[in-house]
């Protein structure tokens, strides 16, 4: 029995870089172990993490109606008020943002908040225009890629490419290139960037807030592993807020994808039209993420745990995860990582690599070793554009178990020299 | 700052009745009981299925890792795969359908799968047709109204209403008209009807089984109330399910609407597109309700609880509200309860009431009691259609403490009897 799928129904079912990757996640995880899975995005076990959920859950089953309240009643679709003050609270005292709770708005996961901003942004208006989202930095989060409803509907801009040191590069923005014309609704960009780890410069923000608001645009930024939480960032740059920008978090990257919550901070309006979406589409949203971090958010112990705790543990974790890159392969490759600075990867670079990343990928899936191949996460170009680079990279995870990293890391090593050796 | 909305926007962000009744119950939840809120979906705080949560929190929170992966660990996006096995057994020993795992598919809530499975299966087409939904008996669930991310898709027929009782009536569908045409993408149906609290007849089920067999379209039954969880469902009936229906279950009347749980019972394809869906949308769905079920569902405890605890509470609370009316009205109006056959309200009937139910609504909410004017439960008639139906009825919830659904329901026979008495 087989239905016709409608526009929507082709865009949204027919497969998808994120559909697979998150599938590979699952049935790694299922596995127990016996994969090196360094594909999906699954942040680590943090063990002092993990102690503090608990010790939150202990207090929600503790507290007279706690655990009934969180489980058993629907909070408003815009999120539970109690938790959009604290976080109000916190983004006031810690980066003196002008925030009430109506800056705020809770989603199911920070990737819900992306399907209904570029849906309500862009694509198809009432009059037949046409509006896209100019991604300003190409590579960028392939679980973007599939979201439109309707036609197909990223305008990319390839990264200039500039070489740091002997295995090491950076993205930039192309401003020679960055010029939105009437068709774009929004200008986006994660920070850190997925897949990279590229932290854009704060004088780069600056730029594309300066475009976006000349053009009376949003530049909205995906801080799913930013500041203030779980601050996986390891240069130094500042966060920044205003009506002219939406802004992401998620608590998944601190530790709960099980609890599917994401935050959108903006104007009053949108906040308001994310909480209509989120009604229409899902009526409410989960509370318990929120209901774990709620005091956390009211105390400012999310900022210590994030700087203290989350942030030190990546940021080893990447050290590491170099090293041994550095170790595996022979100085004479034309390999590169990407700066790491910042989010769960590293980003990996093989220069007029023999065959593509996704000839790679397969070949490394029979070894039981899952990374992400960078294919995906190039998107939004013109049809028919040629860039080799998109089919030389791989997005590699450093959260799993240090010894399956190093390990997974050498089967990668081993796989990537033999393609150059032999071909 | 103001920007413009794609017609997605506009369809989802620009006012509906489901927003603003989850805000009204949300509010009336934080506001603590001085608001009679007989308006939203809110289930009841049953003891014993309270009990039942906190048992199982405690066995989660005991479980060596079981807090950490549920929080913590992102599944595939079809659903916990132990979880959609425990539901194929359950439902091949309790019904006999031939099912696995993978004819389940969990969802952000029963709402989600209903925007998921609408939208993928109606609206534009590539070649430039459209489809639309067959509402076969309305008034049908608010929910859906504003789900379209395009054109408006459904197309209602109203029911034909039966006297059956001197302040009784019941919907029937009105099958001299259902003749779905070549425009007709699905046949949906919730039952038990969410408002009316009708449950289609073994009979009419059996009959838009074979209008839809015929034409190859799919039959949808929301069973959001239905059996075999949570069994709100006072009358005989036997749920029934093949390759050529899609049904949908949740986890929030059963009590768990904080954890965002619902799951689709369809073709392996269907499965298969709602967890693409599910992946470009949200990535994962929230665990915490899923692993809270599965044990209850492996065991099968979750079937005598939904007969011996669920069930006969909202039975006996729907039985004491229909005495609190027929109480508090005097008999000479000319007022009718829709037969309580399910669900968590009463549908009531105003037949000729000299104010429109929204009106009414605004002055119940004056005197501090929330109920749902019926206006919102009418969409998908013909433009220009004048039912005069559509304005005399009102969805009463009797979830709420018996003491507060009482006190409710005698301001609604005092308001709705000045109506009468002085127009």
């Amino acid at each position: 029995m087989s239905w016709e799928l409608s526009k929507f129904g082709k865009n949204l079912c027919e497969g998808s870089g994120i559909g697979e990757l998150m599938a590979d996640l699952g049935e790694a995880l299922a596995s127990g172990g016996s994969v090196m899975m360094l594909g999906g995005g699954q942040p680590a076990h943090v063990p002092e993490m993990d102690a503090v959920w608990r010790r939150r859950m202990e207090e929600i089953m503790a507290e007279p109606g706690g655990m009934e309240k969180m489980l058993g009643n629907y909070d408003v679709p815009a999120g539970n008020e109690a938790f959009r003050m604290a976080l109000a609270d916190l983004f006031r005292k810690e980066f003196g943002w002008e925030v009430t709770h109506e800056n705020f708005a809770v989603t199911m996961g920070g990737q819900t908040a992306f399907f209904f901003l570029f849906n309500a942004l862009a694509g198809l208006f009432s009059d037949g225009r046409r509006k896209k989202i100019l991604l300003p930095l190409l590579p960028e989060y392939i679980g973007y890629a599939n979201q439109s409803v309707g036609a197909e509907f990223f305008e990319a801009i390839p990264a200039r490419i500039e070489k740091t040191g002997p295995h090491e590069f950076k993205y930039r923005v192309d401003f020679d290139v960055v010029d939105p014309g009437d068709e774009i609704a929004a200008i986006c960009v994660s920070r850190p960037t997925n897949p990279s780890g590229n932290v854009l410069t704060d004088g780069e923000i600056e730029r594309l807030r300066e475009i976006a608001r000349a053009k009376n645009i949003p530049l909205i930024v995906d801080n799913a592993y930013g500041a203030p939480f779980p601050n996986v960032i390891f240069s130094e740059v500042t966060p920044v807020w205003d009506e002219g920008m939406i802004l992401t978090l998620s608590l998944s990257k601190i530790g709960l994808p099980g609890t599917r919550t994401g935050i959108v901070v903006a104007s009053k309006e949108v906040c308001r039209n994310v909480a209509s979406m989120t009604s229409i589409v899902g009526l409410a949203n989960a509370n318990v993420g929120q209901e774990i971090l709620r005091p956390l958010v009211a105390s400012g112990e999310i900022l210590r745990l994030s700087k203290d705790v989350v942030k030190p543990f990546y940021e080893e974790r990447s050290r590491l995860a170099q090293r041994w890159f550095a170790e595996a392969f022979a100085d004479d490759l034309p390999y590169f990582i990407h700066r790491s600075e910042g989010a769960l990867f590293l980003w990996l670079w093989f220069e007029d690599l023999p065959i593509t990343t996704k000839e790679l990928y397969q070949r490394l899936k029979k070894r039981k070793v899952l990374v992400v191949p960078g294919e995906y996460f190039f998107f939004g170009l013109p049809e028919g554009a040629d860039w080799p680079h998109t089919r030389e990279c791989i997005r590699v995870s450093y959260t799993m178990d240090a010894e399956l990293v190093e390990a997974g890391i050498k089967v990668i090593a081993e796989e990537v020299t033999r393609c150059y050796r032999e071909g």
